[in-house]
């Protein structure tokens, strides 16, 4: 799928999470009543240039006043619909163990746009029991349970082993996206969108950021 | 800090990461006996592109072995120094709830590079207690009890709204590192680098990818 369009241009993820920060950021902003934010305050607060900042976002159109700044509401707007933040996610979870419940409780969640709509365990003392407000099903009836028509993403919080095969069977169903926590990687299967949140890559950044500042 | 050696030139937070991976896979291979894998082979097993691995691989020196693949252990033990990994970091976690534990939990913890030797909570009714073996500290004396000529790097596992002020302070002792999960930005402070770990960023570039594919 290619076009001319600016706006439909794949852009990196690296520039998709800074999207996902700058929204966090605008929708501070917004609560506390700023109107309007320069590049340059802007990337302060992200800890980034401000050359960046500006780069990023004429990527979708203009949204600066030359010489004063961005108008937060419309480019809030903007990068809420850019990240398809602009409906609602349906989720199942798969796993209720401590992640599933950090989850649960994150900022992410709270925000009304995405919203669980099925818990599944394979614990047989779990199951029928409740977590947020939900029954939790039986993590063998995944094909039986999940409309794929439905639920848009699944938050596969399962133990490091069951990940690969819960994933497959979220391919197999037609599941579009997934996002695990597990420590390793996984092969994603066709027409599906995978993402791995794990604390060892991200260390493994800050590592190699030290390192490299460490005179050697 | 320029110069013309190729293997010093910094690399994007996104090879990173994908480095973090590779290692995490590698480690898996040298474990399971496999000595050489093609990067077709690594590349499947990563979900990306072939190319990808060997460009990334390329960029510090000639690992592989033309026709045939990569010897893993070398390239195991080298990816591993590239990040930094082949030394042991001291590592303060700061605020004992569930997040912590998932950290010391986690499999990058559970390998020998990464140590824990302080704990932190601000909870008076915590304070004294143990946590994997530590017993916790006051975080009103980080300064006084944070040696940075020891400490390497900060896991800051607090509260959304004392996350800036902890790492400020950590800033100011000369703490070189820290990785926090709140989901706000923080402005970072001068010879420090901060990496964030939070969720709604990972899930801001799986909405993203997904919109994408829907006709629209």
């Amino acid at each position: 799928m290619k076009d001319n369009d600016n706006r439909s241009k794949p852009i990196t993820d690296l520039t998709i999470r800074r999207l996902s920060s700058y929204l966090r950021t605008l929708d501070i902003l917004e609560k506390t009543g700023v109107k309007i934010i320069s590049s340059k305050k802007l990337a302060d607060i992200e800890g980034i240039s401000d050359g960046l900042v500006r780069k990023d976002l004429t990527l979708f159109g203009s949204f600066g006043i030359r010489g004063t700044g961005y108008h937060v509401s419309p480019l809030k707007r903007h990068v809420t619909r850019i990240l398809g933040l602009d409906r609602r996610w349906n989720i199942v979870l798969i796993g209720t163990g401590e992640t599933s419940k950090i989850f649960l409780d994150s900022e992410a969640f709270q925000k009304k746009n995405f919203q669980v709509i099925k818990i599944f365990d394979k614990t047989p003392e779990l199951i029928g029991k409740k977590l947020d407000n939900l029954v939790i099903s039986d993590m063998n009836n995944l094909e039986n349970e999940i409309d794929p028509k439905i639920v848009d993403l699944a938050i596969v919080a399962v133990s490091p082993p069951d990940v690969q095969s819960v994933i497959d069977r979220l391919g197999k169903i037609g599941i579009k996206g997934a996002l695990y926590f597990a420590s390793r990687s996984v092969a994603v299967p066709k027409n599906m969108v995978v993402r791995n949140q794990d604390v060892s890559i991200e260390l493994g950044t800050l590592t190699y950021h030290i390192s490299r500042k460490v005179p050697g």
